[in-house]
């Protein structure tokens, strides 16, 4: 098995800014994520940062990834719009991406599927949240049981303003009353898109192992397969077809 | 507007055999289902039981049937395997099919869809369910709000062994901590099939106007097109196109 | 029934400088479409071109639009964005939208899914298409046969660069040996969205009844549906449930 | 990589029966198949027939295979009903099924999905055919360019009466006028379908070496994957949940 080339981006500035996220994930959340990341021999892991040059997502890097891993939220509006369209288009042509959280909000997720995406219903008391699977045969949910349980956590309720999605894998319960479609697959272009809902950033939730799991197993899902060489453009008409009447 | 021919198609055996469900429908489901349908003049409504003579469903009754209501639980069995195999034919050629609560389980439901359709989960305590709009453009949920709030219903959870359905509409909540996909449509042959998952007998959902709003949406969205006259077997080849050349 | 408002906008460039396009729509692809469509009682229809002031979109007409067609192709590019943005909501927000042949290029039919859309094959020579049917229970095939045949029209052909269509309505079959998903349903937010491919403006392809038929069915499966209302935003929990504990 | 179990199920009497056939596949369409599969090391190809006891399909045989192969055509009245259910509660708990051609028509195929998949166009004049590919960065079209032409084979047109695919990868043009969806995919249960149109007996199509490509990447496609180990029937709500109140 070849090696699955994985950038973790982060916009990382909760960590930097409040002291409760600073505890949970001293290093950022890229760091946490692509930590156990590693444990995967077959993955070969880098992070990317928002305060890096080009947002860390310079063309070496991006040549170099399979799948791309995205955490933003109070900074979604800094990120340049020629990287979000830079992405946008590696995304068409087959890199894998995996949009975490709060990620739901940022460009290039909404730029990818056309809608409000930031639009849904939410409340950060922490409570708790169960992650009901939809399709056991899902190469995502490889491992687990009936559900992720996951003791407190951001709540997002629906209407989500997302198309629905071309899998469903994951849908969450929430004790204060809500549900939420959190586990969410994207065929756009040749790439592939995931979405998964949890990952608060006052939660240790990526600290979580079953959490990790999905993770790992998206990146499976998400990168890029051989598929066909096709073409566009101008096309000269089936001549021998043509000329045997 | 043309009328729409409706049939209301109920088991009719927990009523007559369970005191508490006699009291919430006297006349059975099907009776209280089809006099909230009759508020609607431009719906005509018959009904038919499990006990008819052939169910109920004749050549008659079901050529004079746009849209069939099917509420089953306990005789699922009882079902002749001929007239299941006249209704499935009837909704690949334009009927409509509204599948009721523990219907899901009927033969007509899991012989139109392929699966398991009676597996899921279940409890039957009596407990809160709320069923959140996903598809808020839906003609289905026309007139609805965020959710509809049962007090107490039975409880279905995931994972409710059914194809991904075509259109999502609604996820319910329930108070014990279980999620179910409750609102599934799906486009089979030039028939559209809708399950919606309340209607347990020992409840009075199908007393309360929301439950009867959505039947009411779901009838208008079942109703046949017109469509397009297609052909099936053998076919001869575009001539004046082979010939042109 | 309600009167559907109906506005046909046209790019209108090839007809004021392509004789031969002059000849075929002397009055412009949008009056064309336009004038067949009011043969229909219940539609209520106004046309808008690019060279209007703002695009003829004004907020007056938006507001009193229920389904908008788009004809577009060689002036893409003047289409200002904050139109296109204003569209987008539109149809977030519940208003059908038709685009017809190259309107697959335009920003509004982009933005609204996402991918590269104006990725195709094509072909001017001007050759036979069929439009097969593939889900006669449609709507939008309603009075239709097997298929509609075109003597005459440009190619476009498979690779598209489309997101899967959620129904997926025709697919031509062209002289020249190519094949294309012609009539492409999705749902976007609130709104319904129609991709139909026939129009090449060198072609006399709106005067043709099928294709007609075809747009004004449409216009019907596009329109609005009352829909839920739903909301959006920080949400309280159901403090009732958690009190009753 | 763990070695991949298939079996290659043919009804294998087109073969005994018609010289030509024979001459094409001398010894069955399956051993031309398995042959070719066992190229690739990864594969443990066996094969089985109609006429063997049990069909071939012992559960022995069946608790032992990844991915199912099945052809069929004129003797899909002679699979025994007991064989095809015990088939499809197989596929439903996750073995691959790929059908092939003629193997529309199969009670295994139509059971699965519902509908009457048997009701298509057809002519055996043997015409140029071209597999379109429309989604190049699926698995199963890995190592292709923009389609595949079979010089000679039976057409089938739409409209095919079945499900609309989760994944439609393929779209046939024909010489003679028709399109075909011909590259299928479907996910039921936990397992994954794929219907493959090309095929007919009377042309070398196993020989060629897209059509083995394309069999072997949905081999890989198709395999079953460790998936989540969800339960069902009567559960206990979340009591934590209920207590912590």
């Amino acid at each position: 098995m070849n090696t699955i080339q994985v950038t973790v981006w982060n916009e990382y500035r909760h960590e930097k800014q409040n002291p409760l996220v600073q505890q949970i994930y001293p290093e950022g959340i890229h760091q946490a994520i692509a930590g156990y990341l590693r444990e995967d021999e077959h993955l070969e892991v880098r992070t990317a940062v928002l305060d890096d040059h080009d947002h860390g997502l310079t063309d070496e890097v991006l040549d170099n990834t399979d799948v791309l891993f995205w955490w933003g939220h109070m900074a979604h509006g800094e990120v340049q719009d020629e990287i979000v369209e830079k992405v946008r288009q590696k995304v068409l042509n087959g890199m894998g991406l995996i949009v975490l959280h709060s990620g739901h909000g940022a460009k290039i997720f909404t730029e990818l599927l056309g809608t409000n995406t930031q639009a849904l219903k939410w409340r950060d008391d922490g409570e708790k949240e169960k992650l009901w699977v939809v399709e056991p045969g899902h190469l995502i949910v490889s491992g687990l049981g009936d559900y992720i349980e996951l003791e407190k956590e951001e709540m997002y309720g629906e209407r989500f303003e997302i198309p629905a999605p071309d899998e469903l894998v994951f849908i969450s319960w929430f004790e204060g009353g809500e549900v939420f479609r959190s586990g969410c697959c994207y065929r756009r272009g040749t790439g592939k898109i995931f979405y998964f809902r949890p990952g608060h950033e006052t939660f240790p939730t990526y600290h979580q192992p079953e959490i990790i799991q999905v993770l790992r197993n998206a990146v499976y899902w998400a990168a890029p397969t051989e598929g066909a060489d096709v073409t566009y453009g101008r096309t000269a008409p089936d001549r021998e077809h043509q000329e045997s009447h």
